[in-house]
């Protein structure tokens, strides 16, 4: 159930229907918008009577939610959202570029790769400092040491860093630092790890699970905005299918379902996606065109000898070359969005 | 194993090394060269010696291949493969535009269609006489009286005729319309039918089955090429997964590898990889700027009423708007390519 | 639309249904059942009126069918069908056993394996004379020279010949010898193959393709049917998902689901569902645990040699002690039975 | 690599070979074997020169390990683990039942169902106090209120409590109620959660991810046990395929393979792996067949009233007449094992 006030709606009206919602043992939701206000209501197992709210003063309409995701919904936002990161805006008319190692490795690695980073045009930094890895002997990211050369990188550059949190007990660390908290796509159902990233006051880029339907990747970033954090990125990552000859498989379209279904900012990772270098700036491509409010790549001052995933970075010179085509690509855009 | 002739080798040396083949029980395949003709060899089961023809004249290099598939590979032929269609040329550096109805139904619909197909731009007709259908009581196509309807197009516009053979007893009859033999998803592995395929002397549109990996599709279409037969055009039109939103899960990436790995060219098609008409002008322009020589689209005069894939179709306008941009984009394409 | 006749409604009285369908421009099926005549109907695009037939005399009810098939269903025909293969039953209480080569490769071979399968207690014999390959350059079998082996272990031997047709070309040369014809996952939906197939009078095992859901096959197996060849079992050989341990994954679940939902034999073949040849034994005893019809099993005189599947096929020792264990669950399943 | 010691070696020689391993570098796992001890050494990135370790006293072979995942193998310990939980035996010739509701909803309804476990014969007594749900809006158990339920069934009963741990924060309130901790599928790749599991010293039951490989649980595993915690099961519990007839596909070749392959226990949950009620019992004693050692069973009161899971749920006297079959079929393997 969706409660649509009219445009001139009072702090007071709205207050009403708050508390009418909580009488009723259910649980309010305001949801910003640019014109009026809309508020959502969760908690409920059946359907919700209309009447207890049709003539309260101030509501205009009421509208039953088809689907099982809510806040996350167009239904209940038609806007799209638009997320200010220190002044960089993702989800607005122009894609952004996100870029950086896959780990964090050395300080000289990683400011090396911010210089390359910018030169390229982006305004965000990605690199891990806490790593998920398969196996336990592998490297696993340089921790705290890891999160004291991205604070040197945002402290230097005008970046913002994007970095991953594994853990309730390491947040707080590295909320510290990060701009916009990653949620990867081993943790998207970790129920625990999104209520308590639902609780920071941090955009957060949630990534696709590996096997994850885009109704589950919905529902996980619904934990984020049922607890008030609206500022939420989706990412596509690629899935696991039976094709062997790429990491994962890329999926472009879950890129154009998400725009289409949801309000929320999608961010596209060829890198992960494909797996492999030389594909990555075709595919960053084709996203942008497709849509994308954004791509993150994988850069490295020298891929071969990377602790992780060299095989799907870019060096410098195709990190280069590849920020140029989305340059012009997003003017494409642009001026056909006019 | 491939043989590589020098740059003015002589017909005779040519034919002296395909006769040492012969006699070591080998096939032999002339492969087409703009510089220099190459020799691959098949039917071995293990390793060949280099020596029986390093020493021939003429004789340049002899290369192992190292992949299962071997004609369609670009270590066998490193340069693009472009099919002339009556003067359309598939593979080059224009990306062409294939358009129709899934099924033929009426003369009207499909000649409705085939003047708006023309007026985007498209030298390539799509449409079924003899449609694969999943039940026995849905609509199969018109079957001998499509291929009339179709003749009628080939005659009337400057279009070439893509449309599906579905098995032997058939194929002279769909030859004899067809321009470009479609051989469907479900029938990728059908191998008798591709080996009459094979002997065909007319250019061939191989759907990659919902399931198959990319190698075996190549494999697929080495059946072709090994008869042959090398006018073969691969086509990603999207795979089977665990995603359900969409009809099939569109694999942009694949389209990328096979662009790598064979020298084949590759048309997308949205319209089954993604299976909802709003989501294919999206892919198409991404498929494009991934580098695909060519994309195939779904069109209608009227998708609510159409016999088959009716939610996966454009209509005209929706099909003008789209082929504008993709005219765009092919320009674009074409400017960083010089 | 189903149409149940009452228990002693004469031959006329079904004619007379049969007349009023056809009128109707559709199809009426006599479904054979051990009390009363099922007469199911198709052709239909919408929903038929009951009223067209429930006044006719000998007609009892008339029920709408829910399902997208109709003539495979149990809806339709609620009592297992039982198939005799030259006396053997084919989907009554006892489990039968099916075994032999993947591929004919000489006749020693071949008249050696079937006596270890005869010795084993094996009814049926199966082993493959045309074969479907990945790959234009690997051994796709003795062909003609195959079908008169097997024409030979027919004779000398108690056994039903199980083999594969691969295309309408060479069905009347197979179906001279074979049993039981054998359509191959990768003909599943080869719809032209399938109505040759139904057109026959022979047995079919059809074969779950390797990405085809339950009800796809079903709706293959439909095809058979509503050609009334009712004589059609059910094979579940493995599915592709991304699990690369195993060589497919043996979907047992779906044995379960096709025993539920048809009325059709269900034959297991884990020898292609986990492609390893120690894990088919705990394979196959589960697969009849679970109500399997029967399981076709690839065994060979000297697997490390075999021309095809070799790492999946026992050998005569390890198959002996199968069937003995297959035995004794055989005779547990038919006590609990009782 | 893994060091296999002479078969009366000293406490004093073990410890020598320890301490070298730790000079180098690399860590020592001693490996508890009935004959004699073997140390599994891990933390190496490429290959250890045996020269190290050969001529210490004590030694008798240094052997390389080929798999990514070491502690798990049965390269490095070839006899079956068993799992001692308060004198239930996980791992022996014996199969082991667990049942119990999904979730704790009431006291009522949970000792109910653990007097209806008991007397089917199981040990072990499944039921979640925190649940893990797709839905922020959905139930997710009783959490403080249900442990302490679960705590009585415990009191009360001869069973032991097999109940999801989902973080960090709330695992000494469920390890203090639990006999065994179940890291959930959701969670297979939680990395911290795994670590802060392979500290305690409690079994765990390991579920496999909806779309993670054998390998990847061995590796999820192996994180356990390289934190010296052996008393792992590995869970099958259904992979998440194209088919969705079924809630999950039930992988039971993966079973086999764990044996095969791993000397942990390996538990069956056919509930979740079909997700219908009337598939469980064929598919639960196929595992039983195929080699688990042990079956894991939703039991439900009133299923139709099941706050989660209610459709794959069996009431009492479904399971009491599987249970009944397990039985049977445990004595067949039983006595087959002799």
């Amino acid at each position: 159930m969706l409660i649509l006030m009219t445009q001139g709606a009072s702090r007071e009206q709205i207050d009403q229907v708050c508390r009418r919602i909580r009488e009723a043992g259910l649980t309010p939701h305001e949801i910003p918008g640019s014109i009026r206000t809309a508020i959502g209501i969760t908690g409920n197992r059946g359907p919700i009577s209309a009447e207890l709210f049709t003539k309260l003063p101030g509501v205009s309409e009421c509208m039953p939610v088809s689907k099982p995701y809510k806040l996350v919904s167009r239904e209940v936002k038609p806007e799209s959202t638009i997320i200010d990161v220190r002044g960089a805006k993702v989800g607005g008319d122009s894609p952004v570029l996100m870029a950086g190692p896959c780990s964090v490795e050395t300080r000289d690695q990683t400011l090396k790769t911010a210089e390359a980073v910018v030169a390229g045009g982006a305004k965000f930094f990605r690199g891990g400092a806490f790593k998920p890895r398969t196996s336990p002997y592998a490297f696993r990211g340089l921790k705290q040491e890891g999160l004291k050369i991205l604070e040197e990188v945002k402290r230097t550059f005008d970046l913002r860093i994007v970095t991953e949190v594994m853990d309730i007990e390491t947040m707080d660390a590295v909320a510290e630092v990060a701009d916009v908290l990653q949620i990867g796509a081993r943790n998207m159902q970790n129920f625990s790890l999104l209520e308590a990233a639902g609780r920071q006051r941090k955009p957060v880029l949630l990534k696709r699970g590996m096997s994850a339907t885009i109704q589950e990747l919905f529902m996980a970033a619904e934990y984020l905005l049922s607890l008030d954090n609206y500022a939420v990125m989706l990412c596509e990552r690629g899935i696991r299918t039976f094709e062997t000859m790429t990491r994962n498989t890329f999926d472009l379209s879950a890129v154009v379902m998400m725009k289409h279904y949801s309000h929320l900012p999608v961010i596209a990772d060829p890198s992960h996606g494909v797996g492999i270098d030389w594909a990555v700036p075709p595919l960053a491509k084709a996203a942008l065109v497709a849509g994308a409010d954004g791509v993150i790549i994988e850069v490295h001052p020298d891929p071969d000898r990377a602790l992780s995933d060299g095989q799907q970075s870019l060096n410098f010179e195709e990190f280069a070359a590849l920020a140029a085509d989305l340059k012009d690509l997003a003017d494409w855009r642009a001026s056909r969005a006019k």
